[in-house]
Parts: structure tokens; sequence; C-alpha cells
């Protein structure tokens, strides 16, 4: 096969057969075909997109180019739950234990921080000791003590995703719905998972800020999934001002400990059990969403999420002192408010500057290789909708470093608006696609 | 400037500044952009196009890369004739010296063959001594002497242009309006020109087959050349069949002599003629196009052009006593006649199929470091709306090599195609667009 041609297919239009895309993917993996033809065919689908049959080639191809995860030994569906990632959005830590406390079986691959966004294995290693890459062997034998796993992606899966999304990440085709997909899918289905729960943020602070592309996305990834027999959910969820109000990795843990424990924000509850519910539904226990519902909540309201997070946290090497009292928890040494200039209500805090903000203090990357201090952070006292005195703290910035303190406090300010009535509510789940 | 930032721009459809093109063509041409984010930018480039103002961009900063040709010491205007490729395209070979004879002054640079289009410069080759890259000195000097020099480009001159073209045809960008325009005109415009007369192919064997997309570029490259002050005529003539009836390099040599001596196809005289009034016209001399063809046609039947053709050729090294005689020219030890098949009227003398025949016995390249064998090539006695008797030679070919002869056989056969009635006849000259 010639790539040239299959790129100029492409180019034109045309639909490339599960045999192109195959030989496309394994050339590349192999180095046979070079990066900048590459990089000519994911500029070609960035702007051609792909149908379905070909999203499950491209999709199928990528997930061959590495190990798979053998789960069958055990027993029942297993069921993912995945995010295209936002500003403050914790719902992973919290999921994973609630869903698993309620008998599903969760092996969840997680992500590290990139962009503006926050990854929840950055989170997860706020906690001393915990071991994010458990070796196979112990990935079963916390899954069956546990039910869940929280887990980094191991070099040897799906190495053909790392590698192009190095080049997509060179070359300006990250954005593809296409390419998103089989990047998300292609990880999903190494993992051999029966049903994944998606979660594709939009707003300001989402990879895709248009609720038109966010739809798109989700409609993509819902229609491979179906083809390919793995059930599947999608909640179109809002990204324009940060999920709860802590933003940085110790903090975020900590919110989602005070979750566990009862108490908890809003928006994060409602989505973090919406979630779950939809996990426990996947898994096929219960028939309504209402039972389902109504499972995840009890299972926080007795403890039984809380216990299972522990676990989860001891079988994987993390210091439970830190979940039993959170003040032990990685610590900024300065903590500073930013105030309200006037009274009013708050009619935006924008999740993309408040990402930035705290990925300036240090809590995310740019590169990545950059290092994360696991302290910092912002601290929301005000969301959108709320009424603030002139003089009240809007939110804490935690920092440590003065001189990125400075490139923060202005996105901080920038981030917020104070206007003299509420702006038009945004719904927290925008819609739900089910597959 | 971010290189990413670049390509996201015209990933969206975005304008490029000319700021940002420069950028983009330097670091590309010093390596400080890697071939993998170029070749994301020209699939970009491919699908969203370019407005003249980033062609005009582009094309100076490709020019930029290299030396300008300095022809400021030649007094008068300086015109070249540009084909985008074809088959039996032999007019460079002719219309430099009917316009050098005519006054006007031709720094004409000339191209190898590549797919399965021809070379001016490899048939040019095909006469013993001709020296294809003359020094700037001797440059100058031949253009002051005979009014014409016919060169080949040389390694300084416009190397982005040569880093890009390798690239596109890698990629699958080779077939963009907007790069095509700014490869050409750099070119043009690191000559120094004053106007150019360019033969936009169309049809099976053009470089862009549909009449459409031919008019288009025709369209993109007058409108550069008007913004930059330089006077253009593009005439957008038919590539369905080969141009004359030789094909390949020796032989369409000793076609040009023969058009020079008084006897030429009619197509080809006809095209030759057109293409050198026009230069005559942008040079300024006379008025109207009746008046400049009357000179060009004077030029041939006077044998003025002839003798201009020997000086130039004798100038730059050729022996011309090939050009007295012609028989002197590389011959083919074989010749095998194709004969029809049935009698009728040929409806269809593909261009392309025939331009791959050629190649097949050596008269082309399809890799750039490919030998040519001079003396091979196809002799079309008849042509598309031509009588032809069953038993009768459709076309001989001129072979060395059996191996090779057998490739170009079943395309030869192919491409003709014999009817009970002639189909509608082509234009030689589909549309004349003026600066």
């Amino acid at each position: 096969m010639n790539p040239r041609q299959i790129i100029e297919k492409k180019r034109d239009g045309g639909i490339l057969t599960a045999e192109e895309i195959e030989y496309f993917v394994q050339a590349y993996t192999s180095s046979e075909i070079a990066d900048y033809q590459a990089a000519a065919l994911l500029m070609a689908i960035c702007l051609r997109g792909m149908i379905t049959h070909e999203l499950m080639a491209l999709t199928r191809a990528m997930r061959d180019s590495g190990d798979i995860l053998d789960l069958s030994s055990i027993p029942g569906k297993k069921i993912d739950k995945h995010s295209t990632g936002g500003v403050g959005d914790k719902t992973s830590l919290v999921v994973a234990p609630i869903a698993a406390a309620c008998g599903v079986t969760v092996p969840k691959i997680t992500g590290r921080a990139l962009g503006h966004t926050g990854g929840t294995l950055d989170k997860l290693q706020s906690i001393p000791g915990f071991d994010p890459k458990p070796t196979t062997d112990r990935i079963l034998s916390l899954l069956s003590q546990h039910g869940a796993v929280l887990m980094g992606q191991s070099e040897t899966l799906v190495p053909a995703d790392r590698r192009l999304y190095a080049l997509r990440d060179a070359t300006a085709t990250v954005e593809s719905i296409a390419l998103i997909t089989s990047s998300i899918l292609s990880k999903k289905f190494a993992e051999n998972i029966d049903g994944l729960v998606l979660d594709v943020k939009t707003g300001s602070g989402a990879l895709m800020p248009s609720k038109k592309l966010s739809m798109q996305l989700g409609r993509s990834i819902a229609g491979v999934c179906r083809k390919m027999k793995v059930g599947v959910v999608v909640l179109i969820t809002d990204m324009e001002q940060p999920l709860g109000r802590a933003v940085g990795n110790a903090l975020e843990v900590k919110e989602c400990i005070d979750f566990l424990n009862g108490t908890a924000p809003e928006d994060l509850k409602t989505l973090a059990l919406a979630l779950a519910a939809e996990m426990i539904r996947l898994d096929g226990r219960v028939k309504t969403q209402r039972e389902a519902e109504r499972m995840a909540s009890e299972a926080v309201s007795t403890g039984k999420a809380r216990q299972r997070f522990l676990d989860i946290i001891a079988g994987q090497g993390g210091d439970i002192q830190t979940i039993e009292n959170p003040d032990l928890l990685p610590k900024a040494k300065n903590v500073m408010a930013v105030e309200a200039k006037r009274s009013g209500v708050v009619v935006r805090a924008d999740a993309k500057l408040l990402g930035r903000a705290a990925n300036a203090l240090g809590a995310g990357r740019l590169r990545t290789d950059d290092r994360i201090d696991p302290a910092v952070g912002l601290y929301l006292h005000k969301k959108t909708g709320e009424r603030v005195e002139r003089g009240e703290t809007l939110c804490d910035v935690h920092w440590n470093d003065a001189i990125r303190l400075l490139d923060a406090i202005p996105l901080v300010e920038q981030a917020f608006e104070i206007g003299s009535r509420a702006g038009r509510r945004r719904p927290l789940i925008h819609a739900v696609l089910r597959g």
C-alpha cells in the first residue's frame, strides 16, 4: 500500500478502508511511515472527518498497536468512566469508589494534567505513597478485592496513541472529533471494558468549548461504542466554571474526602451521583435511573463509598491517614484572598482562566516534563449566580512561589465578573446520549 | 512566533499575515520548523486555500529564500513563458527563439520531466554538448547576444521551493492551487521578469485535468502577477491528447526543427505562434494580437526564428550539426508500429496514458534520480478526429529495451479509441485570461 494514495484519498474527502487505516497505523508505529506523512493525514482527517466505519477501524488499529489488558479472570461486566477533561473535575475520584461500593467492577485508567486541565492521576499522587502504576497481577487482585483500580496508562498500552498524540500536539490537529474519538476509545477498548460512561465537557474550560462540537464528539463516541457492542452513556456537562470549589491536586482530594464524608458542593454531588448511577445502570443491576441514583446516594450516606475509597487508596499503597485527616495532605505555605471589588452577583468564574491560574501556580503542566506542586491551587468561595459584597473573598489562592503568584493573580481577577443581577443559568448537565 | 498557532489558524480557515508566512518559510528553510509541522500546514493550505494577499507573501518569502537573478544590466523588458506541463508539450523550444527573433528578451528557466509529463531541459539535453546550467555571467552575455537563454534551475534559486516540493510530493499536497501558484511564481520572480505568458494545460495529461481547476489556477496566478505589477497572460490549453505528434526527447526536438523549417503539426504551430505573440504583446512592441501574430509567423517563415534557435543552442555549447541534420540526433534502435484494430475515426488518444507509455520506454522519470533515454518515445500518425483504416499505423513506438517495450505497448493500445464517427472536438485554446 502507498501512504501517499491514502493521504490523497482522505484529502479529497474519500472513505478509507479498514485495510488502509490498519496499514497506516502499523507502518507509522513501526516508523516505516514518516512523521510528515502522518501529519498530512492527521490534518486531512481533521478537516474531512471520518465516518463510524473508519473510526472503528482506526480505534481497533490503535488498540492493537500494544498490549490488551486481559480482565477475563474477573467475573462480571467491567465499566469505565472517562472525562474529556476540565478544571476542578475530580469526579473520577469519587465515582469509582461509589460504583465499586454498589458492586460494579471499575478498571479505571486515569490521565495526567495537560494544558489548563487537571489530571486524576496527579490528584491521586498528592496522597503520599500512592502507586499509580500497579503491575497487571496487582491490577487483577485489586479489582477482585476492591472492585476498582485507579491506574496510569502503561507504556505498552496503545503506543500508537502516545506517538500520534505528540504529533497532533505539534501540528494543531488535537481538536478533531475523529482523532479524539479514536484516542479515547483505543485506550478504553485496550482495557476490554463492557461499558463506558463518558463525561464530555462543554464551555470555556473544555477541550471543545462549543456545545455543538461537544455534542458531535459525544455522538461520534456513542456511535463507535454501539457498533463495537460496548454499552455507552454520554453526558454533556458544563465546564464554563470549575466543578466544585477546589482547583488543584491536594485541594481537590480534600474536597472529594469531604464529599464522601457527606459535605460537598452541590454541582459536584449532582454530577458525581449521576455518573455513578449511569455506571450502575450499564452494569445491569438495576433497571431505572431512579433506582440507580438511590443506590449511588446510599453508598455515600451509609459511608460504604468512603470505606471503598480507603480500601482502594490503601490497596495501591497510599497513606490513608491523609484520608482520615485531610490536614495531613500537602499544604501550601501561603494563602492569599482575592476580594470582590464591587458588590453584586457573580456572573462569570471562567474555567479556562482559573485553570490557567492554577497551572501558573504549579498545579498543572505546560509541557509533559513539568513537575507538579501538589499543594497549590484555588478555592472558590463564590461561584456563578452567588451574591457577593465588596471586600468579600471571591477566591483563596494557595501558593508557594511568589513569582508564580504574580502570574496567577491577574488571571484569577480576570476570571471573575460581577454584575448587578444574575445572568441566565447554564444547566450542569446539558444532555444525555445513551448508546 | 508559534508554528502551531499558524497551522491552527489556517486549519480553521483563517487568513495568515505576511509576517506569519515569512516566519514559517524562513524557519522551515533553516530547519527550525520540522517537516511534520510544514506537512500539516501544507495540507491545511491544500484544503483551505489562500487569498491573493497570502499568495503574494508566500511567493515573496519563497523567492527570498535564495538568490535572485540580477538582469538589470540587460536593457528592456524580460518576458518568460511557462507551461504547467503536458505530454508532447515542446512549445518552449520554439517560442523562445521566435520571441527572441522579434526582439523580446527571454530568460527562460526550464524544468525536468516528472511523472508522466516531459521537461524542456531533458529535451534540450538530447542535443549533444548542450549546457543546461550556464553561469550568471554567461546568462547575461547570452541574453544580450541572442535575446534568449534556456537554462535549468540553479541550486541557489528558490531553495525553499525545492524542499517544499519534495515534501508536497510525499504528502499528497502537490495538487493545491495555492501551492502551485507560489511554486511557479517564486521561481519566475527570482528571475526578475516583467511579464509572463503562462500555458495552463487542461485535460487527462495535465496536472489539473478539470477545466474548472485549470481556470482557478490561471486566475490565481494572474491575480498574484497583477498585484506584483508583472504583466501576465494565461492561456488555458488542451492536454486531452499530446501536443503535436512526437512524444519523447529527441523526437520532440526533431519536430521543433521541422516546425522552424516550415513543416509542423497544426496544433503545435497554432499554440506556439499564439504564445509567442502574447510574449511580443507583453513586451509592448505591438498593440494588437493580429500584429503580434503576424510578427511571430514571419519570424518563422523568413527563417529568422530558425537562425535564432541555432544561435541559442550554439551559444550554450550544443552541436548545431544535429539541428542542421536531425538524423544525427539520438535514435532508438527499433521502431514498432501499433496498428488500428478496426476502421473508423480516432475518438481518443489519451495524453496521460501516452505520457506513461513514453515514460515506460525511458523518456521520462518516475523518481528524480532516474536516467532518461533521449532516443525513445512515440510518434502519433493519427490523432483525435482523424480517419484510420484497419491495419493502418496509429503510432510508432521508438524503443531500445524490450522489457520496457512490454510495459509501454498495452498503455499505447489503451490510449487509442476508435469510434464510428468523430466525437465533439475540444478546442486547442479553451480560454485566455489577461492580467
